[in-house]
């Protein structure tokens, strides 16, 4: 079965390793990118990350520098191609910019998701995969987290975002028969493609741990912080649930052949985690194994906001879309290695 | 003081009463709404409502016909005329509907009011006051509700996008130290402006109960539903914190006051309420008085979502904006049906 993907968002992080999956198992994929976080897009259709997956895969990818926001832009895009499903990655996703900025976060995930939605209603297309993220749990109230647990006590425009946009699609869901929405809350997406051709490139300062660790051990920066060594946890850093990239990436492939099957209805939500909680201290260990470099880290404050430890119960992901994460922490930290080495700049050392 | 106050939503019916109250005070007001559930504006350069609050008043009203969704539309305004501060009642308001179209409702409440937001902070207008409900507090944990109740667990779009929208607000004052904003948290207005010449004018089925008791009284309708007469409340019906319209007005006058004052910075809210619980049979029985007709009512089926009871603590808005709601429920009755009974089809009859 060779679907039309229409994929928002998809010169990022996790769009980019999903367009490379949703081309490796035949499907088509239209992309919709303003390139507000993209790299090398001014001298070339394509922004460096799709050049890439085109190179990898040998397919093309046919991509629309617009914004979701822009109904008419969508509009000809739905009108010029017969869209199956739509996975949408397309949103702001610092936390502390989003505290700096919150209007603009609204805006582009808030606004630009429900122009989507009206247009996809429009063209007659009720398929609909949601980046969501951990971040909806807010405080946990129990480990691991399941699917069932409370949403909504976010503390920050991002997080609250992303809630918000999850209700909306649930009212969407229980006003219209005709959707079919699968949200997918992902936990600390992390790795790179196995060719390290593609992986995460953060504009400034990274906010996640696994970036800014690589960037320490490929010179670019002098010393990882990490925020907070007395939380109740084993080591006393905080635990994450990280996920290998390219696991996240087929998360979205079974997702896609889910709601393709036709027999899933309404708004439904999967973790997409391991399982597995690892903490700071054991990420900058097994990444300084998988590099051969010292990491320097020095304790700071903690950040406001973090909780002390988050991890996925992954159970309902493997029973309904059969889908489960096969990748280790090794295998994040050689693979984002292999990414960042090959790339110390990122994108923008690309020729 | 004389300020010059843009008002959204102005030709509704909590926006026409308010105006009203401004103009008598000295103000100025710039009007914006997009008529779509105002009358009359077809063969006239303002709706009906606002004509009469001209000859009420014996002053002019500045109107435009924008959607506040339109970015240069509004931008426009901004630049034609100095606003001191936005009061913003422009927003869809009707639960059973929000359940029907829920995108409409997000587009329009929180889009527009995002919209509304950036173009102020570029005409460097950063005073806003909002209208808010008491719906955000969803199912009261205790009574009477005050403003540190707990907000959030609303269940239909219309509540969500009330509640969305301070959070959206109390995260703008964070980011931003040059924004006052006061969420002004509506009770249940009712009533209407003593002349009769103003007042609500629901489309289709009414909502809420005393414009569908006043229809029943004029004849417009045949027989009152009430929802329920098994709840927890000393007669059986739901009992709600009617308010006044014109108090409600006052109220926001207050607010206007109380940012021109200059020393409130950053969100606050504030209740608008009388502190008085009233049951649906009580008000029948206020009505029947008030108007001298008997009015018919059966008891079907609670409505999903109802709570039992729900009514404000109103001592914060006494101290803090020297505002109490002055009218009872006597008076709420009377003039809603001097109103009803001089236009019995609403705006519709008007020459």
């Amino acid at each position: 079965m060779s679907l039309n993907i229409l994929v928002t968002g998809g010169a990022g992080f996790v769009g980019s390793h999903t367009i490379l999956e949703l081309l490796n198992v035949g499907h088509r994929v239209i992309c919709v990118d303003n390139l507000c976080n993209a790299f090398g897009a001014a001298n070339s259709k394509l922004p460096e990350s799709l050049k890439r997956v085109q190179d990898l895969t040998g397919k093309s990818v046919t991509f629309y520098d617009v914004d979701i926001r822009d109904k008419d832009g969508l509009r000809e895009i739905f009108n010029k191609h017969k869209i199956d499903c739509v996975a949408h990655f397309a949103a702001l996703k610092a936390v502390g910019e989003s505290c700096r900025i919150p209007l603009q976060y609204y805006q582009n995930n808030i606004t630009g998701t429900s122009v989507l939605l009206e247009v996809m209603a429009e063209a007659n297309v009720f398929s609909f995969v949601y980046s969501s993220s951990a971040t909806v749990y807010g405080e946990p109230q129990k480990l691991p987290l399941d699917e069932l647990h409370p949403t909504g006590s976010c503390t920050n425009p991002y997080g609250k975002s992303k809630y918000f946009t999850e209700e909306i699609l649930k009212d969407l869901c229980e006003s219209d028969p005709r959707w079919s929405v699968i949200s997918l809350r992902y936990f600390n997406p992390v790795g790179a493609h196995k060719s390290g051709r593609i992986g995460e490139d953060p504009n400034g300062e990274p906010n996640n741990l696994m970036p800014y660790i690589s960037q320490v051990a490929v010179g670019r920066r002098e010393t990882l912080k990490v925020f907070g060594n007395n939380y109740d946890t084993p080591d006393g850093t905080g635990v994450r649930d990280y996920i290998h990239i390219v696991d996240l990436a087929e998360g979205h492939v079974s997702a896609i052949k889910k709601l393709a099957g036709g027999e899933l209805k309404g708004f439904v939500v999967y973790n997409l985690g391991t399982g597995q909680g690892y903490s700071v201290l054991e990420v900058v260990d097994a990444f300084s194994k998988a590099s051969g470099r010292a990491i320097k880290y020095e304790i700071v404050d903690r950040r406001l906001g973090d909780v002390a430890s988050s991890y996925a119960d992954v159970t309902l992901a493997a029973k309904e879309l059969g889908w489960k994460a096969k990748r280790g922490l090794k295998e994040m930290c050689e693979d984002t290695w292999n990414w960042q080495k090959s790339n110390p700049n990122g994108f923008a050392g690309a020729k």
